[in-house]
């Protein structure tokens, strides 16, 4: 078990964590389990970031190509049980799971979804949290 | 790049992943990046099994202890920013980023804010998608 000390002072673990400033608006998932792997889940990531840093909205650090202020942070997840429909792909808080996602879907997706808030309905499978 | 057929059939989708047919509220993301995994991340995820699969909240197959109608998808994820201050846990769609998360607190998480909804708020140190 670790043994770190808990630290209480929270603006110190603001300055511990520069992610906590950026005005991010959302978070996108890229599966990166055996089977979205499989269907090139990791040139659907790359794609993401080639697009999001293009237009300053990746959130990281500036020798990364990012932007410490941007809107969208960029993550993969495991498995999410879209095995034989991947590439799967969430956009939270939005509660939005694409599924059969490819790298060349990517530019519209950040376009619609991200960028004017309108998801892509062909791709949008499932949406989480609406009642 | 992939060349399997893309499916426009809805329902053919939906039962190619029985994960769609789970009333699900919440998506638990661990991160497991490096500096989270140095400080046992993967006993934090293996604390939300258990108390997830004793409650049968976990979604997934019944041959694993999940339940196919449970409420919560658990999934590891990548780095979010929260290096120095791990383990991250993300709460979907609520947009609650827990920092320094041990596997002694997940049941305080589990009971009260996936079960009564309300965010454990020592450990609470982001909220994304608030104004």
């Amino acid at each position: 078990m670790s043994t770190r000390d808990f630290i209480d002072d929270c603006e110190r673990l603001l300055e511990l964590a520069p992610v906590t400033a950026a005005p991010i608006r959302h978070h996108v998932f890229v599966c990166t389990g055996k089977s979205c792997s499989a269907v090139d889940s990791a040139e659907v990531k790359a794609a993401f970031e080639r697009e999001l840093k293009a237009r300053g909205m990746q959130v990281g650090k500036e020798k990364k190509g990012c932007n410490p202020k941007g809107s969208v942070v960029l993550t993969e997840c495991g498995s999410v049980g879209f095995c034989a429909i991947g590439a799967a792909v969430l956009v939270y808080p939005d509660g939005v799971w694409y599924a059969q996602v490819r790298a060349w879907d990517v530019p519209e997706i950040v376009e619609e979804h991200l960028v004017k808030g309108r998801p892509v309905e062909r791709l949008a499978l499932l949406k989480i949290g609406s009642d």
